[in-house]
């Protein structure tokens, strides 16, 4: 099932069940989704980034073709960080480069949401609190990393794209990941490639942090990371889920 | 005037404005806020943390005091960094202590709660924005910071106690700031000895991370940081606003 968030022309936004290029009502909450009755036609809605998290924890380091690419070693515990709830930004929508940084980056990645209350979980649990997937791009301000704590680097404005839906049908065990850049392929995955698992990283994480029903995690990014310039179009696209395109413009 | 955000009995939270043992209903929202008719008296209800941001962002290293202690030059911008909402916890909450976790530090600080959309602010406008000021603690497992990113050390749950209220009627730049541990003072100065001010630290946020109403600013914290165990009581007093009061217990 397709979960989605979206407006009709100048509504508000809503959560909704995608099929067969029609809008359903979506029923049952996170916890227990289904379809209810027609609302729009799909060629008459605006997708959204697909849930609102209240927190967006992100792993990093942890694919093992990103960690050879930089000669670093495996890591072993899941080196973790946040993203505002600021970044948030949906198909479609622009991300914003400042004019004073030198290096915008992609980072096509998984991204997991929740769909349960999630606190001391065990690894071998995990699909439990699992709502479903959708494609991710962990924007980075690539040159700012070197202020040490990465929120100017990770965390500005627009900075997480993520969508075109959530896919509840998957498991993102063993899935294609791959990003382009103006239709040219620059990664290309399979995400069995982590080092951590989703599992591994939601026992990790929520043995500190308890995650709420449409919170996110991103699993970081696999080898292939580059550089985004303003006018370029990049797509990340998880086989099984689908593409999220976004544009890179100079923000104001 | 005080705002608080509480409960009474076991109803739902409620914002409201504290005057004179009285709570009444809070009228204008967070942009033109006034006390409506009669709740409740102070003496039926429980505090909660005064707002519910979605996003806590924080100064580090920004008091002279705390600078010249560590042997640290002053920084040249604001560093910055995010604790998760999952760190909420309200007066007389506990503060959850890891197990795992040597060494648990209370931060005494000011915290500033935004009254508006704040994008591009200028420092000498910063008054527009800000709808009041409140005492937090920015607990910190800081042996962890040794994870690089302090995404462990600063935002694990219950790591941002707030409160007692949001005081609108004082201005932020010269107030007394102590803390207390088990009623002995530990840290104690004027909130003039910050390096940047509450003005300078919204102009460099903004400039990339768009704040919402109810947001929060955590302005760092001053020299006297120290190790907090289970079983302790630690306060933090800002004159002219109050006294936020918090328990350590052991995270299960």
């Amino acid at each position: 099932m397709r979960i989605i968030r979206y407006v009709e022309g100048n509504g508000q936004p809503h959560s909704g069940v995608l099929a067969d290029g029609t809008v359903y009502e979506l029923v049952g909450g996170w916890e227990n989704p289904s379809a209810g009755r027609r609302r729009a036609a799909e060629a008459d809605i605006q997708l959204l980034n697909p849930c609102t998290p209240g927190i967006i924890i992100c792993a990093g380091g942890n694919y093992r073709s990103q960690l050879a690419e930089l000669g670093k070693p495996v890591p072993n515990e899941p080196p973790i960080f946040l993203k505002g709830i600021n970044t948030l930004a949906g198909p479609g929508d622009a991300i914003l480069h400042p004019r004073e940084l030198d290096r915008l980056e992609y980072e096509g990645e998984l991204a997991v949401v929740l769909g349960r209350t999630a606190r001391n979980v065990r690894a071998a649990d995990y699909r439990d609190y699992v709502l479903g997937y959708t494609c991710a791009n962990d924007v980075t301000a690539s040159n700012w990393r070197a202020d040490g704590q990465w929120t100017r680097a990770k965390s500005l404005d627009t900075f997480c794209p993520m969508g075109p839906w959530i896919e509840t049908a998957i498991s993102g065990e063993s899935l294609r990941l791959q990003t382009r850049l103006n239709s040219e392929t620059v990664q290309d995955c399979q995400t069995s490639d982590m080092v951590f698992g989703v599992g591994e990283l939601l026992e990790w994480i929520t043995r500190w942090i308890t995650l709420q029903p449409g919170d996110v995690l991103l699993t970081a990014s696999p080898a292939g990371v580059g550089q985004m310039k303003p006018g370029d179009t990049v797509e990340v696209e998880v086989a099984g889920i689908g593409v999220l395109t976004n544009t890179v413009a100079w923000r104001t």
